[in-house]
């Protein structure tokens, strides 16, 4: 994440909005021209990513469905083959195995089991399950391998075991890394119970709704409450009846999660400061949704937002995605500046969500999910404000998702990458185009993407995902 | 990383050797010319970086140790400052606290306690501690932020606590991309009794035999065993009378090793492959140790390696240096290639210290240190069995790193970034270029500086630092 400029100080909404900025690398890359010399020189090649769209097929061919191969040709099968192939069937995938490979000729997914293998001897079975296929994924097919996670392998596994299984965070993130042409790799960590959970997560995955989402691991364990109905869950809304609260909606991403949960079928309050009412009203307008004029870091916020939400009979969702910018290095920095950015992007989350908790309003079912950013993971010159500020999200995900749990409720974060807005627009040209390109995907992505995380999260059959940060960044290749 | 290609398959030595890749650009921007030109054009800045030479100070100047300041002006002074100061005194370091700034002018070092933080507004006091003192930091000079580990924080801490402590790490990643001039900083992070032991931590880290570490977080907690007397820990052969075995030692970063090691007081027996043994025995003669031929993924090694350890009466120290690539994509990758990534980089290491651990060889004070990668960590464009592989040796601290300290002994790793070697210079040139300048310190490191971080870790006074994976890698900028 590049640093950017400061924003107007007056909005509470996120500095990110309207994603108009022209790639035009992108533009030349996607040209006659560009199409002829971009793979011939190594340079990045963008490949218009496949999102979703409504009715669009899961994913852009049948998915394979496979355990690890040995080198004698024989395939490893564990229970959670099983539960993947039966979970993308029940959406409408074609899902094949190994023994129909001949009658196929492109492929729109893979998903390899690898929770068998018990010792780092048993990874070369990823090379008998993939290097085959490679070749055969078609353009913007996902692959998700599937594992165990070692933090969390019973008492009785072996090291050998953990070693095996942290191993395949190496080989995804660097899968990640090989694939091009929009495709993207991710890691799936079961633990507890999460095998019979791992449904959202999947279909997540396997379709457009994650197509800038690569190179990540995604933990998936006993759900903190009972699961919604399969039919509801795998149907085109499944936020239907949810009550969703999203700050700095007035425009940029904000508005962007609001359209999306609306879409889905949440009923969304939209909340922003009162410099940006104006907007709020229009956006709330526009997305179908309800405007809240608030600002967030006052003292009364807690209790007023609450009061709003005891009054439409609770909240299930709450989406803290206001934050504020104030770039400066550390030598230049004002203590005014600092602690605005901490106040916003942190502070009042954190009051907002620990009040809300307290109060019962956030039950059963609840999720509130906050916006970190690639600068709260690795750093950023310029930006030690904002990236501590979303460090420190990080930290209230740790330590709120244990207390939220034992109410029923999830607490999770998405980290953006670089995402075409308004706020990037305004970074030095240099420095966007390395932002944009120094990542697997070799573009920037949109506002929707970082709302498609979000939805998954919010989504009732998301249960057994607490705790996660998850960045939505193309693989960007920076981190920590 | 930049992926690099295949080594000779015959030489079980880690394939990085003899550091003479001349680094031209660098050679360029210290010229009298690149120092006119470099700054002006915001090109990386790549100084010399102040590396510990027998007999020189801790620190290029007066360290300074201070609390959080408020806005008001008020120093916030929890018990680790203290810690730090009488650590630092001890070894001749001239630290200084506010009240005497006045009296300095270049700062050495700067160790600012964060511990206090018991909210994000709290973060602020950041600002009062460091931001007047910036340009008055030398070139070279060290910074470390002293925090409390957000997740070992006491049952009655308050998630506005965690948020704050978790909060420092995107502060000091952002830090140390801003600060130049040879400057690093890092976040050291207190648990249990750790402020009690952190003396060789901030040692290592104020000194300059952590050149080409920064940007990392390093956990110090609970010694696994009692702490030597602080007259040796603080002298000049930490590691006298310590028994270590490097493994791939013939040449290259384990040749370095066992180099700093037997200066630093220890006794050490160089592992290499029969292959090797030519170079292994003139290595050996010319550090001053013992060569042992021995092939680590035999069958045999782990009976072969006790018994030689048995007969010189135990074993304290036992560094996994050993390592081989093969590189392909995995589309064109060969499964008894990617076998053999595997079984010597983690499987042998594995099976070795198992094996050690079960005869009681490996006991009180025993260290374990593995050689991970930044492609570990992050995944690499053609490495997935070398990323498997040193993913595979995280999975092994995180494994064996209880079972040890039950017997007295800790399990760490290092993960080097770009090092110059003779393995990163056969990597193509422009790659070869943005490994060394996609880092806050602008350069490659040297082996040296991969081996003075497993020496910190060897230390007995390194006994509150386990399960650790620190970074060697001059805060690259690629991570995950």
């Amino acid at each position: 994440m590049p640093s950017s400029s400061s924003t107007d100080a007056t909005t509470g909404a996120d500095p990110a909005a309207e994603p108009q900025t022209a790639d035009r690398y992108a533009a030349f890359a996607r040209s006659p021209l560009g199409r002829r010399v971009v793979p011939g020189l190594g340079l990045p090649d963008p490949v218009p990513l496949r999102r979703d769209t409504p009715g669009a097929p899961l994913a852009p061919g049948p998915v394979l469905v496979t355990g690890l191969v040995g080198t004698d040709g024989h395939e490893h099968v564990g229970g959670a083959a099983g539960v993947a192939a039966a979970e993308l069937a029940a959406v409408g995938a074609d899902v094949v195995r190994r023994d129909a490979l001949a009658h196929v000729d492109r492929l729109g997914g893979l998903v390899v089991d690898a929770t068998t293998a018990g010792s780092p001897a048993d990874l070369v079975g990823l090379v008998g399950a993939c290097t085959p296929v490679l070749r055969r994924l078609a353009r913007g097919a996902h692959v998700v391998v599937l594992g165990l996670d070692p933090a969390a392998l019973p008492g009785g596994a072996t090291a050998a075991a953990r070693v095996a299984q942290r191993g395949l965070e190496g080989f995804t993130r660097s899968l990640g890394k090989e694939v091009g042409g929009g495709r993207t790799v991710q890691l799936v960590l079961l633990r507890g119970r999460g095998v019979d959970v791992v449904g959202s997560t999947l279909r997540f995955l396997l379709s457009g709704r994650s197509a800038f989402v690569s190179g990540q691991v995604v933990r998936v364990g006993d759900p903190v409450h009972d699961l919604p109905p399969a039919e509801q869950a795998r149907g085109p809304h499944p936020l239907s009846g949810r009550r969703a609260v999203v700050t700095g909606a007035a425009r940029g991403i904000g508005a962007s999660i609001a359209r999306l949960l609306v879409a889905r079928g949440a009923e969304v309050v939209l909340v922003d400061v009162p410099a940006a009412a104006d907007a709020l009203a229009a956006t709330a307008r526009s997305v179908g949704g309800a405007p809240l004029v608030l600002d967030i870091t006052s003292d009364l916020a807690p209790g007023r937002l609450a009061e709003h939400c005891e009054r439409a009979g609770g909240v299930d969702v709450v989406v803290h995605n206001a934050g504020i910018t104030r770039d400066r290095r550390l030598r230049n920095m004002r203590p005014d500046a600092f602690a605005a950015v901490l106040d916003v992007n942190v502070g009042a989350p954190l009051r907002l969500t620990e009040h809300l908790l307290g109060a019962g309003l956030l039950g059963r079912g609840g999720r509130v999910v906050g916006v970190s950013s690639l600068a709260g993971i690795a750093g950023n010159d310029g930006q030690t404000s904002y990236a501590a500020s979303k460090a420190g999200v990080i930290g209230m995900v740790d330590a709120l998702a244990p207390v939220a749990a034992a109410a029923g409720a999830t607490v999770n974060a998405v980290a953006p990458g670089f995402v075409e807005t308004r706020m990037t627009a305004a970074v030095p040209p240099l420095t966007r185009q390395l932002g944009r390109r120094l990542a697997s995907l070799g573009q920037g992505g949109l506002p929707v993407d970082v709302a498609e995380a979000i939805a998954w999260l919010a989504e009732p059959a998301s249960a057994g995902v607490d705790g996660q940060v998850l960045r939505v960044c193309g693989q960007s290749l920076l981190g920590a």
